[in-house]
């Protein structure tokens, strides 16, 4: 059983809300080793969570612990869940925190915590991820069994990610994220661009070829490539797309296909 | 003795002076465990410090070494000391940092750092950080004795924290800290809240009840709740009350009793 | 050898870009103490880390490795590196990051990250810091070789530091750095300063005297003294001097030597 608990949150760590998450942790499991994953998740924004967790647990060894805490129904009746995915321990609120591994075929268990040995006695209304969410993650890591959390949760929450809509002509799809440096994470993944690209549209930018990174464009062009998540991503050769272009989350993106290539590559 | 030193000061993180620190205690005990509480702090604010250091210590493994570092007066001749309180160790400057151990009646004691063992030979004036706190707590965590940091210091500093002030009618606070959410904490605490309130009052903001979560208020709507650290809250649901109500530490509020029922509560 | 790695980027935390190259390091070595050493350098500034590395490293125990990624160049043909120095191994990319490492007359060896052995198949040409940088580390903390990384490198990449000049009557310098808290660090080193000090002019502002700390001058008044990393440093007590001054990184200084005093100083 790996000790490993990554941590990520929506607190900052101004408040010493995480630092009590922490301490909670190590006086359950001295030897846990605490990953700050991040703190810095959008407040109440559970789709970034999912995505930037979804991003990157699969680096991790196998069995480590990842606790998510973006929690605005914290107190109301959303349950309290443990996930298993690709061999990995998920803690956090059903509040869709962890759709993506939901979504993508593989097997995946949840149940939800009802076992009061898994946590503090009368957990605050307001701050579960202290009194449920880390005590659960330090049990987990010393090897207490999943199996004993509580019962088995079916019908999971389940959050509105935005499709992809692929017509003859080309993919329609939305920026779903906005980096530190202001790139533009596209919802289009690289396993969906089947065709040659005739250009890549965003408002009034139109970009004609997918790039392999930033360098490919002089500094201070717009650039399209698929990013280190598998995203076609829009960005700024050495400064920011979102400054750039004014343009955020939720804006349209339209991936055009080559329409006289468009036979050739059908048929590979 | 545990080997968790916990770190907590008003350095951010930009400029490499927690890293300095983490390199020195490292150097000194290899096998310490360093917890980043926050370094986050509002610059300058022992205040702020005092109230989040004393939120979380609690949870920690007893003899845990708490390292706080918010520190305007650093190369006065304020006094570095060591405070021993409810089975823990705190290192840090004698501004009053450590104000709310001294102030609740529990045992505890202050030492001041002379023993040079205990510190790096000509600490540099402007970061007693780096070259007394850090080691100090790296020796304390290795097991060195807080009897020989240096003497009793008797007169410990002590920050004026705003006081509750109770009338026949109710209680006058003060809004004491605005955490990451925008929830105001005010310096009324949960068990001074002896009788059925009427009314909490704070500007032109009225609220008749005291929830438990923000949950039983819809989204967006103002609730008063006690927070997980024990304290009367006014929160918005889901938002920032910060930014609804454009007020933050200092704002007055005023609990008031239920007047017809002073008789029933009184006399328990 | 040191199981300890210090990590710095422009990277935030918000994205898990941070964490992806945590989760890279204890899946390679699990026994490896990640330390967080800051992911707030200005984007792109290869200068302020610079600065902040060789500001921190040497408070580390020998042997420890340093991964820096700030990486503006990614995937362009500037070489991945790790350099050996004091006793310390530091990763990143050849974009002059380590340039002070280069120029002070010590030892340093310099390889290029070749062996295959040594990071990620197919490594993605934006995040070198994942796929390189983070498992080349992993890798030098479990006693991989650094003479097996790949061929000498005897030319890297050396970043234009603004010198500064000296004169009969004083030094010119710059500021090259401002810190969390806006106190102006100034290129000039403590060791430069030979003479005694007529006065330190910056834009208007006029200093006569250098100080030990910032409490050697009443609260919110100018001060100069050497910092905690050996620099000339224009401050305010318990201010910020940049807020003040509207003066920053680039901004001109002057130390002026008091002329009457050359014949006797010139001649120790």
């Amino acid at each position: 059983m790996s000790q490993v608990i990554t941590l990520t949150t929506d607190f900052g760590t101004k408040d010493g809300y995480v630092a009590q998450m922490k301490g909670v942790i190590l006086s359950i499991n001295p030897d846990a080793r605490i990953i700050d994953a991040t703190h810095d998740i959008e407040p109440f924004s559970s789709k970034e969570a999912a995505l930037v967790v979804s991003g990157f647990f699969g680096y991790y060894p196998e069995k480590t612990v990842h606790v998510v805490v973006v929690d605005p129904g914290v107190g109301s009746d959303r349950r309290c869940i443990v996930v298993t995915y690709k061999g990995h321990l998920f803690v956090g609120p059903d509040n869709g925190v962890f759709t993506p591994f939901y979504m993508d075929g593989s097997t995946f268990h949840v149940r939800e915590v009802t076992n009061p040995s898994y946590f503090k006695p009368l957990p605050h209304p307001t701050f579960h991820g202290r009194d449920i969410f880390a005590p659960v993650a330090a049990y987990l890591s010393k090897g207490s069994r999943f199996q004993d959390i509580g019962p088995i949760v079916d019908d999971p929450t389940i959050l509105p990610f935005p499709e992809v809509v692929s017509t003859d002509y080309g993919l329609k799809g939305k920026v779903i994220y906005v980096d530190r440096f202001g790139n533009l994470w596209v919802n289009i993944r690289s396993e969906m661009l089947t065709k040659p690209i005739e250009k890549i549209d965003m408002g009034s930018l139109s970009i004609k070829t997918l790039r392999k990174t930033y360098q490919n464009v002089p500094d201070y062009d717009p650039v399209a490539l698929i990013n280190s998540s598998g995203f076609l991503e829009i960005a700024i050769n050495k400064a920011s797309a979102f400054n750039r272009f004014g343009i955020g989350e939720g804006a349209k993106v339209k991936v055009i296909w080559r329409s006289d290539n468009v036979e050739d590559h059908e048929m590979p």
